[in-house]
């Protein structure tokens, strides 16, 4: 291995990287402004609210007049940074401000950046009309049936072929786009002064010949006045074309024909598209099927009410019979490709799937890539698996996986094809952003009709001849989930669980004797993830006598005594005396009780 | 984005992979042994004490009769279960019981994985001599100052010319390898029985046609009797021939040449190949080269002192003048491609620096791979960097940094210079080990010559015609070093790291009146990492009426008190009242103190 020789040579306290480093979008802002300016007359405003500097929480508003529509609103997974957190979604507080302007919310295709945060913030908007097409709808439904408390979703069903009037001077019109779920759509906001284009996430699927598919609405939206392209930028540093899902289909069929047993694959339950063609190879091949992972159900449960598919009669099985069937007439899709720790793979890899145990002759396909932060998960799940002596196939050994984002090419492509005026790069970290738009400039795009630097809350204005941010800002920062809490971890709570995580806790009680000043009995203490108790009697014991030296001391001299002085000296010295002896710092909290 | 959506749809609760996963190897046994069995008559034993089943703490024992060798001591870095600690170094009980059987220690080159663990564990083992070549000589001896309580080592410089005797029955001889630190060499352990070849790590570069370099040592080797092959697995996954350095030299020099303003290159300092490589390069093209990073700076003077390279007269100049020059005529080469916290390139992107602030003809080279876990502070330096307009090259974008461990074709060709009787994989998951079996089989070494599976602490003896693991095991379980402590982590304490990280501590302190039973005052609530107390003043309030209420049901019908008794019933009453309110599942702790 090289690489990890930084900080000192063997400095006995490596760096921690992995502390939280405060910036400013990272945390609620102190100022809840309760007003907002209106877009400048005649002008188009435009706010990404979230998904820029960021992959995921993807939220844009469009503005003009009194009308106002939003797109998207998806959340983003927490980080290292937010431990104990459960989803961060968009900061909406300018939105409720102007909630009574809001036309509607326009959702670009059922995945969770886009989605997600719809339970936690559509009340707070005055839960206005959701427009979605059939699968994202059901989707949207079925996620919201989680959530009882939350009100009755008011969802309209669109097409490429709808075109919904938004108020006086806003309408909405759609045209597909390709991407890993059926039914996604890309939004045409049609504005006074042309249109604004938000394709969403999308890929160009390229034909046997190198020809792209299936763009002509592209093409012919080409033709209209557009003022505005929000492109995204996921894969904008990946060089070329992205790899065709047809030929990730080709791969499975071939490995499926081939394999002699049982085939197990693992992948992400989003992957709807793909799902169905593996169904449709194992139809062809006399497999039965069998489905696993609550997700997973889910969306093929969806899919198949929506006859996104339909499935031969004797297609699917119920997982509790898999034993039922030869080896080689079976295949099981399941989730947990990340390694996930309760989903249907980690419980195989864990002898712990009740239905499912390897046996030598099966075949596993992780069809998924590695999402950065689950590396160690899925090298375990691969270990566990490979121990049980199965025949694994992952992404880097074959092409069973392709992402559903545009590589540069592509993006390029949609460009040229699109023709706007001005440019806006979104979805995607600062960098890569800027990567987009240097990359739009690339196609000829003038700079200064770029967007750039683009931050979460600034707000855009163009009059049709020239785009720029406003002085403006709205609040954009971090909103997140946590158990019931939205919106309620402060900064401090974070700091404070990351600091317990690092070296633990070490709290002192002490009855102090009110007329004496003497401590009590022994002090009492509680240590949590510091030192392990049992084997540290001497520090225990040593502290304790501090503990009683200092307070005495402090309290001797004190009439009445000064508990916030002698809490303060209490913590200084034993934070002190416990990092001599054990160069850790846990956070020491000391409880003063007289009585 | 795709790929989330596991676990329920919208469930309120994500599912949490990071949560410690047990597995038998990850924590300290609670069985120490004193002694253990001698490897049988006329039998070589090979024992993997670590390196196997994960990346790092390298270290392996070979031993014949009453002759130990142990050949590296590396150390491995905490991961994400492992909050809090500083490092993770190989269990030695075994080679503590048979510490007077050790006739040397062999450090095959000097990076952390193989030469990191020395300071904490040469002791134990009885101070025996390293044998190592003249820089990895000197970086032990470095790395040793740090810690002043230390032994002298007896550190006795090996060059591929040596043979040293260990004991009555083996012999150590080295031969020269190519990886990324000079001075790297793989060993020869001559037994009765053959010769045990430890390569350590290693790539093998092709000259412009595609031949093999520097192949004559193995080749001679090949002609040895050669017993066993313990080979690295890291890079097993990768096809073909790993990219040569002398590529990533040339878009070095081609990036360096082209650049109009400053060039700023942030890489590992271990990569002392490349860095040699960069300064001459600079040289030639009358750059001025500034180091900076203590790690970089300890390196680089290392290997002038060795005459390693021997830079002319003006090429290094001190940071603090970096200002003096003009820009085309500045290389900074700076620690902290990784997105490390406080290294030189993180102060810079962060503004933090003392001396480099970016100007926008800056050249910024990140002349790394992505080392796992580090992709969000990657991320982080990209972005800051790029706010400050500075043009930044990674190695996503050009070949600018290469591996220096072997793809799966250079591993196949040492395999069949060497031609070893039998084969051990080593380095790498177990995943990794079971591909690099696989591919020692497909060149011709029959399954029952390779040892599979591989598991650190086996034991595996062969008596030159058969080869396998004995039932005996030794301890080989993580040892943790956190701050002064080595080995004293518990499992519980990572636990609770880990549980305080994800919802934090909830302290309740209750007095109560012995005679009476009843509560005094109103209890006392320390809250961290739970929820915002000063926001949260009616959960708190609630929460002292419940805690007041418990108590005194309890203590009401009770003489004498039985604090246990009301001390669990508190804990799960204001658990689940927390949880109610909260969704969220912090530690409480209750204390209770009778006056």
């Amino acid at each position: 291995m090289e690489g990890r020789q930084t900080g000192k040579i063997g400095s006995s306290r490596p760096t921690r990287t992995r502390r939280i480093e405060r910036t400013k979008r990272d945390y609620p802002q102190k100022t809840f402004k309760k007003s907002y300016s209106k877009a400048a007359e005649g002008k188009v405003r435009i706010i990404p609210i979230g998904g820029v500097e960021e992959i995921g929480r993807n939220m844009t508003v469009v503005e003009y007049g009194d009308d106002i529509v939003v797109v998207d609103a998806g959340l983003q997974f927490p980080e290292e940074e937010t431990p104990g957190i459960d989803f961060i979604i968009p900061n909406t507080k300018y939105l409720e401000a102007k909630k009574d302007k809001i036309r509607g919310m326009i959702i670009s295709h059922g995945h969770l950046d886009h989605v997600g945060a719809i339970p936690y913030l559509i009340d707070k908007l005055g839960n206005p009309t959701i427009y979605a097409t059939k699968l994202t709808k059901a989707i949207i439904l079925k996620r919201q049936e989680e959530f009882p408390h939350g009100p009755k979703l008011d969802v309209q069903e669109i097409t490429s072929e709808s075109r919904i009037k938004m108020g006086k001077s806003l309408a909405a019109k759609f045209f597909d786009i390709t991407h890993t779920i059926p039914d996604a759509i890309g939004t045409v906001i049609e504005t006074p002064l042309g249109n604004v284009i938000y394709p969403g996430d999308f890929k160009i699927e390229l034909d046997a010949k190198g020809n792209p598919e299936n763009i002509e609405p592209y093409v012919n939206l080409g033709k209209e006045k557009n003022l505005v392209l929000l492109m995204e930028s996921t894969n904008v540093e990946m060089p070329g074309f992205s790899m065709s899902e047809k030929t990730v289909r080709e791969n499975l069929e071939r490995i499926f024909t081939a394999a002699k047993g049982r085939i197990i694959v693992g992948t992400f339950s989003s992957q709807i598209e793909r799902i169905i063609e593996m169904l449709k190879i194992a139809e062809s091949l006399g497999r039965k099927v069998f489905i696993d992972g609550y997700s997973m159900k889910t969306n093929i449960e969806i899919a198949k009410e929506l006859k996104l598919f339909v499935p031969k009669k004797d297609t699917l099985a119920s997982i509790d019979r898999i034993d039922d069937y030869p080896p080689e007439k079976v295949l099981a899709i399941c989730t947990g490709a990340q390694g996930e720790k309760n989903a249907s793979m980690m419980r195989i890899a864990n002898k712990k799937h009740k239905y499912i145990k390897i046996r030598p002759d099966d075949t596993i396909i992780l069809s998924s890539s590695i999402i950065p932060g689950n590396e160690k998960s899925i090298q375990n799940l691969k270990d566990n698996l490979a121990r049980q002596g199965a025949r694994i196939i992952h992404n880097k050994m074959e092409d069973i996986h392709a992402s559903g984002h545009a590589y540069s090419e592509e993006l390029k492509m949609m460009i040229k094809m699109i023709k706007p005026k001005f440019f806006i790069p979104v979805h995607g970290h600062y960098f890569m952003l800027k990567t987009n738009a240097d990359l739009a400039e690339s196609t000829g795009i003038p700079k200064e009709n770029i967007v750039t630097p683009m931050a979460n809350g600034i707000i855009i204005e163009t009059d049709g001849e020239k785009i720029q941010p406003t002085k403006e800002t709205v609040p954009a920062n971090y909103v997140m989930v946590d158990g019931l809490g939205v919106g309620d971890v402060q900064e401090v709570v974070l700091r404070d669980r990351q600091m317990l995580s690092q070296d633990g806790i070490f709290v002192i009680i002490t009855v102090i004797d009110a007329q004496s000043g003497k401590v009590r009995n022994s002090p009492d203490i509680i240590s949590r993830g510091f030192i392990y108790l049992r084997e540290s009697q001497d520090i225990l014991k040593q502290t304790r006598y501090l503990i009683k030296k200092t307070v005495e001391e402090a309290t001797g001299k004190m009439h009445p005594v000064n508990i916030d002085y002698v809490k303060t000296l209490l913590r200084e010295r034993i934070a002190k005396f416990l990092f001599q002896k054990t160069k850790r710092r846990p956070m020491v909290l000391p409880v003063l009780i007289e009585v």
